[in-house]
């Protein structure tokens, strides 16, 4: 989709990601477990709203309407209604309309996608937010909560981690069938915690991880129910179950104006891409379709082609999504996903870095934040404002890929600098 | 607000709402519970997406994007990401934008608000559906599902039924401070099960309630946990725990003009007001202040006044929501809302009929297809679809009054047959 109006990402901000193995998190090995709480999810969606708001130095007044990406919160945090958090977090949007967006790992995408609908007619000024926290129960019950984003009446039995088994089949047929290595795929696992380190918001901060290690296959590493599918996922293959969230404001040439904001000072969506696959339905574990049909419509409505690309965020969920993304997206041709990465290619100093914060792996995976943070990170990356993981030279455009369960929802925005 | 570009609703279709008391419901008491199952969630959204297919006529390739209104879809039926429970409905529709909203029992309203956002730039042809499947649980359970409407981790432990609590409060303090009785918010219930009684599709088709019954206080029908409270809220003053959904077709001029439709065939939605206020806030037990500003919004934006009103559809959770409704959408003085009531102003044959298929007392209240419903029985009204329940006089404009938690979100939606 084309927006009929000129779409702009003002700002926004993270709160700190969390969850297990970062600092600070209190886990039960910690020694106040029990005494002190993580931060809420009312806490990190404050962080993120009242961040965006600091940062971007917009009056929340003047926000006309906005969404919230959430996926299991009555489930995890026992939380609906999201959008009526908004208020709380931030009186001043007292009245105004807001709701909540769920499409599993891309309800953050959705958020923003809705956002530029009401930007056409409704509304000037807009906030899109995410937010999950999935830290207040154990893995096993999250993989439970997860399973949800399939179709869970037909695919719930499969494995009691369904979605790593679900992209375990991916890596198992993908690897066989290209004859790609294990250790080829890994090299996405160590860009991911290489760029995390540099990022003072990741979840894994603290955390590296070195080829020899993302690529071992070992008795303490595996945890699927399938033996055939076992060894093609290991711990490290999957991203975080993270507490986290992220906010951006929106708005279209009339909501600059108000806000006294020339298009040189902030970034343009010039086209969107989303297309949605009937849960539970066959799916090729060779490459992502519904991501590709995504791309494709962004492609041709900003009417370039992936080579006109400079940054890129892509749902790295395990290891394997993000090859086949770099295939679905047109970065690489069909099985030549991990040339990119052996090449370095997707590094922060190669042609197309790709996940320069950490990405899911790293950055983590607070799913309804996720679709929101790449198109943050994004904008970011083209203002030039990453920091320790800035991209060392200019950057012109740049693509999220946001993907809801098993390439189920598939969220393409390309964003530009206007300046 | 005011649609830029004119919005039609061209029709649609409810699944047959049931739950118990519904004839063929499956429950504990049911020769054949344990062994039949009641229609699942996906059952119902299918019966109300190709119910609106066929209804309109529509071919459903043509629908552009849409939205799923669903509130608790994790807990109550392990399911989420909605949106790509279409595709699986009505196969036509796999790769286009959908996705589920979430504003407790706003969400139906939230969606149509989604969908045309989307008619002012992005989509011709809209579909919004609604669905909530509530019965796989028993009350206590489904109760505490539902308080993820409020303020979960501050307001759960007022008691077991969390909701009836809050609005039994509206009910003791609302008749003490202007000296109503029981008996006469009672009428609210009575209206909606005579009404329900003619709606083939309704939950409560089958049973019937006379006014001392329905106001009667006795040891059998009280059930909250605060003495004082208690009296104040029975069974029979609450809306049903149902299973159902809702959906309905809405199109902008450019897609009328795809369908061949002329807007003398359809009706349009002239204005819409919608207000969120903050979770777990200081909330005046006297009057619905935020489903009265979300009002102001839609009678100012559709240029009109109550009085130009000639059906409505208003959220009667409970009875005395009814009657504090019609005190926000200014069609009672505050206090007077139960004289509505007694002088039969909101029956069938009344001045302004309102909830003339049962409302969500009789009619049912599946969560995320209500605020759907409700705008697609205004529609019917307006074009004179409502069979045994039809308004039997001309009608030109419509309003409907959907909220979700406790006045947190408020969707208001102006109707009027443009033919």
């Amino acid at each position: 989709m084309k927006p009929a109006k000129g779409v702009f990402v003002l700002g926004g901000a993270h709160s700190v990601y969390i969850g297990r193995g970062a600092p600070g998190f209190v886990g039960k090995d910690h020694p106040d477990f029990g005494k002190v709480s993580n931060p809420s999810v009312e806490d990190h969606l404050r962080d993120a709203v009242l961040g965006a708001v600091n940062e971007t130095g917009v009056d929340p007044s003047l926000i006309d309407k906005g969404y919230v990406g959430n996926f299991l919160g009555e489930l995890f945090t026992k939380q609906g209604q999201m959008g009526a958090l908004l208020p709380r977090v931030c009186p001043a949007l007292d009245g105004k309309p807001f709701a909540r967006v769920d499409a599993a790992c891309a309800s953050g995408g959705i958020a923003v996608l809705a956002c530029i609908d009401a930007l056409m007619g409704s509304a000037d000024i807009c906030l899109a937010a995410g937010v999950e926290v999935e830290t207040t129960v154990g893995s096993r019950d999250a993989a439970d909560f997860m399973a949800r984003a399939a179709h869970y009446a037909s695919e719930r039995a499969k494995d009691d981690f369904l979605f790593p088994h679900l992209f375990a089949r991916r890596a198992k047929v993908y690897t066989e069938h290209y004859g790609v290595s294990r250790r080829d795929v890994a090299l996405a696992v160590v860009k991911a915690y290489k760029n995390g380190q540099k990022n003072p918001k990741a979840h894994m901060r603290a955390a590296s991880i070195d080829l020899d290690t993302a690529a071992a296959v070992t008795s303490k590493n595996q945890f699927l129910s399938d033996v055939e599918l076992r060894p093609h996922m290991t711990l490290s293959d999957c991203s975080q179950l993270s507490d986290g969230a992220s906010a951006l404001i929106l708005a279209n040439e009339t909501g600059l104006q108000k806000l006294g904001l020339s298009p040189s000072s902030v970034t343009e969506i010039t086209a969107t891409g989303c297309a949605v696959a009937g849960l539970g339905l066959p799916n090729d574990p060779l490459f992502l379709h519904n991501a590709a049909r995504a791309a494709a419509e962004a492609y041709r409505d900003a009417n370039i082609g992936p080579n006109d690309l400079s940054v890129a965020e892509v749902h790295d969920c395990f290891s394997i999504t993000e090859v086949q993304l770099y295939e679905a997206l047109g970065f690489a041709e069909r099985g030549k996903g991990t040339h990119l990465l052996k090449d370095g290619l997707t590094e922060i100093n190669g042609r197309l870095p790709v996940n320069t914060g950490g990405g899911l792996m790293s950055f983590g995976h607070p799913v309804g934040a996720t679709g929101v943070k790449q198109i943050l990170e994004v904008h970011r990356q083209l203002m030039g404002k990453c920091g320790a993981y800035q991209v060392p030279r200019a950057l012109s455009v740049g693509m999220s890929a946001n993907i809801g369960g098993d390439d189920r929802t598939a969220v393409v925005v390309v964003q530009q600098s206007s300046g």
